[in-house]
């Protein structure tokens, strides 16, 4: 390693820029116009390749999030699979030492295997079937330690399953342009689709473009909307989310040609706490510039008062009414 | 989509009073006079239609959240109706196929096929019932499996219930108008109901109440109130929240008709965190106009110290006594 | 209600000396001079009269927070009285109808009805004791359900048990006045006892002593202590925490006398992030002022460097060595 | 205890460096130069002593900790061991009162032993073999209710090793002194080699390096690295952090030589908070001197778009190009 003479620090005007300069944590490069950075879901449109197989599966993971008809069925197969297994095993040390029953009930020794190995699984052990000889006593005594450690893994997600903290928040459909005040803004609007209640929520909107360089080059550039209200305590009806278009704003002067050509995308990120479990909940969504209305307003989703109550309509999130823009 | 030539922004006045504006997520069009925000229990006072089902239902949640005796009656109702359930397909499948077992020891063979399928279902197994046939060995085994994920998921909701983070605070009956320092202080009065230990124990205080715009129309605003000291770092005995009457609090020269025709509302929002699960736990209530004491203070709830340790009785926590107002 | 006219709101000096006062949430009525707030176990020195049972038994956390022999104790007392009582209801439903093995070889009918019961709770169900009538066959259906609700209950508690957040902090025995840098300081020190690590390490000393007030009534006064350092990112090795007197701290001038006639006490309030389940834990100690030494300074506990690694002796934690006051 | 009459606070400027120096919780001794202070895998290259048995098993933070071949094989080793010595203890019992399938099917009493206490350990209880006798049916009831406590034990582990929070960042091999914007930077590359999402990103990093005293004695000091950008809302791509060495910098005017005499040490400490689970996830890492290239920089990880996704190749993390320094 030779010394490097040249390595010296000065008071960069550059560097001071870097350091203000927004990003989100998905840098520069992406400058297709063809995909979205965030998926509806909430997923990130990236690609990875070359992952190892194991971080790929990411099999607790999966087991977590997956729907439950697909957990459901895993569990089937693989309980399905393992009596298989051990009835095979069974079979090959001799059908003949799982003593009682007579085979021919059970359609052949196979499915009594089948069936002893079931027993022994879920450790129900009836004992009409049991085993008379010291291998397959050997085979059982695994079998069943083997059981109880699936039933401890099946408990275990079951319960990460059940506990895991989820936001059920709906955006939606469209954000609009529409007045605010006298000036115009960029909104929309989100409701608590769950009964759960949801305290201390914050939301972080970030508009994300392409933009052309003085040299010609197109990078993508992130800019932070300032929100007229950015946290809310409580969150019992809907929140409309509004980015007041003054004219430090980034969408000042925008049009919808512009937000189209410069592939405009506004990202979402949404924190809050929920209440029964006291953990704290994330929810991500995107609008790209086609779901983006102009010149339309919310319908107010709160009825008069019935029965004593405020009411909040749930199927009302995503009607808008036409609102000239000022 | 044209473009809109017309969406400019400008430096609004109003975007910058509309950004002071406090809300805590109930919006400002809440003004009927009838209802409160906040529930004695900590619930919102909100009515939500066309909630889907699934949300609304919200099984877990229910099942962690509802009470010891409604839970049991949950977990045994289903034990007895999934046991009736299988005791009808074992006799579908054929009751002689259960050997063993007379059946008119058990009063028929209904309830012999219960009683195995409890025995299945429970995996405790005894073989004095057995299954005799291919049809019968394959439901009890899927029965058994279904046993163990009910165990399971028995277990995960056991595990929830306790461990759910919450806070027993009780807060007083009353707030008060009381005198305080040179001034007056609205004031209320905490403790923890339970032996168990919180920590940075935070409290927000936000009063609600409708008012008049010149144009005649009632909307409701928020104020926060400024406290004498929103946090403390143990909670050991009890903690009256003072917010002092001083020139700039929204209660300054306030009246019990002025609270009343208002329609005043004060909302709290307690936030500690549990020192033996280090979990944070949120507790919520309200005063409404007609729940405050005007010239009342709360009384010491501290004894004399007895056997060399300071005594907090519990019981002294809603008592006051009359205090002219400064 | 009558309007209270003379509420009035000042700009009040005693209301902002007030807000600036500090307080950890004892209060200051707790004016004893012969007892400490906070024991050296970290819990507090009050006692709480007039607590529902059910909020003083707080089974739960008891049954957390008990040593391993207790709680395993009750365990064992829990299954036995179950099978005791279990075992009556039996012999009450009639020994005859439970089949099977002779009562003789069980040392009587009752013990039969006892192992039969085990057999039960625990669903191993041999068999060769079996229910064998409608009546004990109904009990042992609910009391098998009931033997999984117990499994599921334990299999809480044990989680619950293990995965607890707590930091093993061992502090010296003393606290001490030692000579630092050219002035002098207030100094304990910590080690983490645990091999497991902990980050992001705070800490928080206050010192509360009683005052006179010039009307000569006595209060509990608090004080927040400034450190050298309040927080490390990692604690590998030992911390000697440090509180320099400088001219603005309220040690300043302080004699051992003071100390005494006062009643300091300096209490401690330590809070970190466990690396290995990414949990909050916190720690509760305090020094009274006979626990703190003049004059004296931590010998080093940290060893010349042994096969390529520093090496810290957690003997050594205790010892001071005689150092001149500055 | 004598009175400290010279117990005196000053107005020191010692005191007021000291606040300002920064320490990681190392402390200033550690300054052999032949050892690391945080090696590879994130621990810590500190040596403890005389550390109780206890606290330096520390079992419930092993077991969750160890791998998946080692936590199975003590599973298994566990369980082999207690069927053995239950299978002893029914042979001091007496063989003959563990009634039902004959001895020499199971090789000798030894194993009919062996697989009974396995099938009561297991709750499988097929009943073939059954104690008959007080005794043995004594020990069979105890040693299932021991089944089921360590039945429970496993799925408490089980759930602990699977929910453990755990951040799988990859860093790159070598940090390198590369070209930025005008001047040069100190970088080092990460990605989440998960395919689960990390948010709120935020990366610390310090150096830690010897100096010498005016007196000529060598201790370590510490300093924080300014970040270019210190934290990121999203990491779904690579990120390369950088420290621009800008004329405050620690690095300015810093060569290779330099670096290596004062065994220079790059300290990492990354805090993100796991999407899944939403819990705070950690990742210590460290880079010495010999592990940091001069005049290469990072080659883009980001393919062009891929069928309408960027592209992210994990195998690309390590790889650099040649760039000469400004």
């Amino acid at each position: 390693m030779e010394p490097v003479s040249n390595l010296h620090g000065t008071d960069s005007k550059l560097v001071k820029q870097e350091e203000q300069r927004q990003d989100l944590g998905f840098g520069t490069k992406l400058n297709d116009t063809y995909s979205r950075l965030i998926n509806k879901d909430g997923s990130f449109n990236i690609n990875r390749v070359n992952e190892p197989l194991r971080d790929r599966i990411n099999l607790y993971n999966r087991l977590i999030t997956m729907d439950w008809v697909h957990f459901l069925s895993w569990i089937l197969l693989f309980y399905l699979a393992e009596n298989v297994v051990f009835a095979c095993i069974y079979l090959l040390a001799g059908a003949e030492n799982l003593k009682g029953a007579d085979d021919r009930i059970f359609h052949g020794s196979f499915w009594k295997a089948f069936f002893f190995s079931a027993q022994t699984l879920t450790t129900v052990g009836y004992g009409h079937i049991a085993p008379n000889s010291f291998l397959t006593s050997a085979i059982a005594a695994f079998e069943s330690m083997l059981g109880l450690l699936a039933f401890a893994l099946s408990t275990g997600l079951l319960y990460g399953r059940f506990s895991r903290p989820v936001a059920h928040i709906r955006f939606s459909k469209h954000a609009v342009f529409a007045p605010y005040l006298d000036v115009n803004g960029w909104m929309f609007r989100i409701i608590n689709a769950r009964s759960n209640q949801l305290i201390d929520v914050q939301v972080e909107v970030s508009m994300s473009r392409l933009e052309t360089k003085p040299d010609g080059t197109v990078h993508r550039k992130y800019y932070g909307l300032k929100l007229e209200r950015s946290k809310v305590s409580f969150f019992p009806t809907n929140w409309t989310v509004v980015h007041p278009i003054t004219d430090d704003s980034p969408l000042h002067g925008c049009t919808p040609d512009n937000l189209a050509e410069s592939d405009a995308e506004f990202l979402i990120l949404l924190r809050a706490m929920d209440d029964t479990f006291a953990q704290v909940v994330h929810s991500r969504y995107s609008y790209r510039y086609d779901e983006v209305l102009w010149g339309q307003k919310f319908r107010s989703m709160t009825d008069g008062n019935q029965a004593g109550m405020a009411t909040v309509d749930l199927n009302k999130l995503d009607i808008t009414d036409p609102a000239p823009l000022n």
